[in-house]
């Protein structure tokens, strides 16, 4: 079969045959349909700090995605040949303190799809069948593959009930336009959502921000101050990975309010803990992953319903031979989410 | 001023002249612009058993209502002359052992508005401060007279989050509609309503209903298990008062779900505590009244931002001295909400 | 080996000789050391109603139990030969809506050891990995067999936080003793129990009870008043399964308080809804099995620390094959837990 | 009456001759029994850069303490002359967006007793009665002057549940001794404190402590290690506001965890959000002040009951007049709590 592959410590990946993947009694073969294109593939395609203290080649890429199985293994129950499916990309041991406390996404061994285990970006793929999930019928494909990322949202959105709350969203990548779409859903009163890059505020309004700001035109602490009267908002939600961005939150949340915190860092930050943290007696929550599998369900509920439509915020599809322009696509940030066909 | 007053004790009430009420250094004086109608007036003007308990003439009636404030006390901080208000019902005595944990809906030494205090169904009413709520401007007269009963809504929906799940309604009256709005508001992906009364199934499908069941033509459990794939519900909000509606809601719950109770009982209920609650693991929340006022702010929110729209709700207008035509009204169950000019 | 088994559809139970089980590839073999009698083992001696239904012999009784592993399936990876370890009696799927929402103590598939899966009142018993708990080395063998029920009595108290709040316990049997004893370490302020038994009330007052009552001799609701001042308790743990008890409890809850329940009830049970949970807004509790394997985290930590001593209500310990003395001993309420030696 | 002021914009403060304070309609006179020096007292006395900023002379300082209501105001409902009473410290509005959403404690226009409005450090002290607390006969004068500070302590440790847990302090002055003792009520199976004093080292053994670390003798984050076989602690509560020991918590939270920080910084904080708190999924918490008054309630039931045992950490009596003696004292390290007799 044809791959995306890291093949050498170096920038850059090819596009290689592979042999296809050999089962265990508890694994199962997916023919690849979609895949998506995340972040952290880019990372990994630019060889940053983090891929090269992380990554080690080779290894197929990719860890979004949709198929269909094609075989399983001779203990195998939860999935049947032509079963719809795609992945927890989290593969957790099951039996360290965080898995059997209800936190397998921070498990000790978490083994990451497309990082320690041959991804999606190919023809097939191998998964034991306790990281699989079953599509609902009437998620599309091109809506399936995007559940992965979508989970990171509803964890970060839904931290705390958000309903009849104000709401600022820092960063509108894709994750950040999940979690618009999201908030609105949930019925939060007032989305207001930050970026530097005009072309992803546009997708935010699609998905039903009711105000947007450009950090690089608007000074963003006295916006929100404005719209909300001066009380600030109940909850941010951080996405930018970006210090200021961070700190321009913690400053417009209210008093007794909360902040979720997804994006990365590219170096240790710098907090006013006591004025923006203490003395308003702030609750903030690291997000990382999903909730194994209940935040799957959520999911697999918002997008078989309607509730959250993603159309707006898949941009691009691409041939998976083409996964470097979708990458170099995404490096320039006029994109939303790229899909690969395999 | 006119008012609608229960005289004596005996079914029935009058329209008569009284007195304007007299203010103490922390009441206000509001001149009443809307009222609403409550299943409790309708109690006490058919001098039921419960109101024959709890009611004590004379007293005007009325607990729901908007106006604007005429006077204050000398030493009122909170509104000024001219404020458009409406007021929290239960009058608290702010000292209990209830009132000093955070639960003041059920302070043990409550005055509930027409009841205990003289009430809206008049041209003016005299409260102390601490029970007034400022309007939002975005929201119409004839939706803050609403508010009250919305947030007891509210908090039967939001006991827990609701987001991404499945529920069950019990009862399509005010509340049970309001609270079809407000789960769809949410982000609920199914809502069924269950209601003998075909009138008000067809507002509960105009609030967002995905699903609406008459218990006189559909058997209520098997209908679903059917939709839901046999895995039953994850919410069920109970505000029927019927005892065979309770047993269908527990017994469609799946297991680890939970039950939020609002509806008052004719007698003591009798339950399958075994199967139905302790072998699933159900949590059952008996609700009453709001929190005050974290409630109302969710509900300014809701009623401001248009999340959710009450004129389906609001079928009837009547003068203040038709009140008993609206009261005649709503026990023959062809309406929604009944609401009073003052 | 010789094994306590249920052979027939009737009373009574053989101790009788049988093979050693079988391994699977990820089962585990295990010498049993101790178990302990649990109620549902007497009601499937003593064929009750609930046992006719449930059960079908032939079947090797016990679920709780400690020993050492001796043999382990190719696959496992959890335990080792020689690990001394005990095991959660809910085998459950894994698969099911239940497990894969964190809530697999109510597995819509689960096998019950000792009721679906030959239990531990054997020389051996064998169990797939997953179920199985390595035990802390500072936990005596006597103690360790009790960690499942205990696992029970954690979950109905710490069903929300306990500490510095007034507690009721209906019913002194195994379970509310160690409820009364986790009450006591989690720094409950007041604890009464309550049991128609004193020698069980003899071992909660050793347990750390502040005040015992015996129903036969004591209004239960007048001296919770009195004790209280008037205002209840917080809190009600209701293990006794009778209903009369169960309204004590409920008529006793301050406003605004909880119950959980994990008493089995003979039939259905009658509650005055509106005046005991309604309006008095009662969170309400069904509770069963133990979170799998967050409360068994718990159990050990309580248990290993010291911070709960199970010695005063362990009272007899018997041979395996004087099962039965230990059985009719439970019937007749003059024991605590009552050990086997395998 | 005679009490300690701080009259000028300088370093000091002065005990003088000052006229008893005037009652309004719904204010107390209080004759003062005990006070205890808070740091923040002791930031007045420096004339700190945090007091230059907030603090404007003259002030009557002080704000833990117990008395003697002596009058009361025409509408005061809530205490009697002759009750004992202490109070909360933050004279909250009643009417802004956090006090009615149930946040008083981070009222927008909070006053601090002591600090905005004449404290406690003199013979008598006015106080509106919505902030006072009626003390159980059972706590003695000297632990009643402690429960406000005993509060923040509560809030910190249950900012969730602590039972069977494993915890680090951070800090062990009068709030990290105090939290010691109610870790160990609430059954925390495992509680390290660190401090880089030996003095209050003894005393947090003398609390409950488990084991006690002097960072300047050994590493924090290796000895956490160590002691938890490199799980790390469930729970950080931060109380020293010293950056480094902060870090050190993040550190060494076990993946899922949970910190509370009351600790105060002298400038802006920097952390490793990203491996210390995102990567881990930790909930992180500011603290500050307390709920009103449902902590004052498990505060009294702690004290009351006896589950926390405060003598060991009042080390210090002094007459009001040697005021200063006391705050010498606390700079120096080498106390406890200190007492003042008015």
């Amino acid at each position: 079969m044809k791959a995306v592959v890291k093949t050498r410590r170096a920038k850059g990946m090819e596009f290689v045959e592979r042999a296809a993947p050999q089962l265990g009694p508890r694994d199962v073969l997916i023919r690849v349909r979609y895949s998506s294109i995340c972040g952290t593939d880019v990372h990994i395609f630019d060889w940053t700090r983090w891929a090269r203290k992380r990554f080690t080649p080779p290894r197929i890429l990719g860890h979004e995605f949709v198929g269909i199985v094609t075989e399983i293994g001779e203990e195998v129950t939860l999935v049947e040949v032509g079963d719809r499916v795609s992945a927890e990309s989290h593969i957790s041991c099951g039996y360290c303190y965080q898995c059997r406390n209800g936190y397998s996404e921070v498990c000790r061994n978490t083994k990451l799809l497309g990082v320690d285990h041959d991804g999606s970006f190919a023809g097939f793929l191998a998964l034991p069948e306790h990281v699989l999930w079953k599509n609902d019928p009437n998620i599309p494909d091109e809506w399936a593959t995007l559940q992965e990322p979508f989970g990171n949202a509803i964890d970060t959105v839904l931290a705390e009930n958000i309903s009849a709350k104000t709401i600022l969203i820092l960063g509108a990548g894709p994750i950040g336009l999940f979690a618009t779409g999201i908030a609105r859903a949930c019925g939060a009163s007032l989305v207001i959502v930050s970026d530097p890059n005009n072309y992803r505020l546009a997708i935010a309004r699609k998905m039903g921000a009711h105000l947007t700001l450009n950090p690089k035109k608007k000074d963003i602490v006295q916006s929100v101050l404005k719209i909300t009267e001066n009380n600030g908002v109940d909850v941010v939600l951080e996405f930018s990975g970006n210090n200021q961005a961070l700190n321009q939150g913690l400053n417009v949340i209210t008093p007794g309010g909360r902040i979720s915190i997804l994006g990365i860092y590219e170096k240790r930050v710098t907090l006013d803990l006591n004025s923006d943290v203490i003395f308003k007696k702030i609750r903030m929550y690291g997000i990382t992953g999903r909730k194994v599998f209940s935040t799957w369900y959520k999911t697999s509920h918002f997008l078989s319903s309607g509730l959250v439509d993603l159309n707006p915020i898949i941009t691009h599809k691409f041939a998976l031979k083409d996964c470097e322009r979708g990458m170099q696509l995404m490096k320039g940030g006029k994109c939303g989410k790229v899909i690969l066909t395999s």
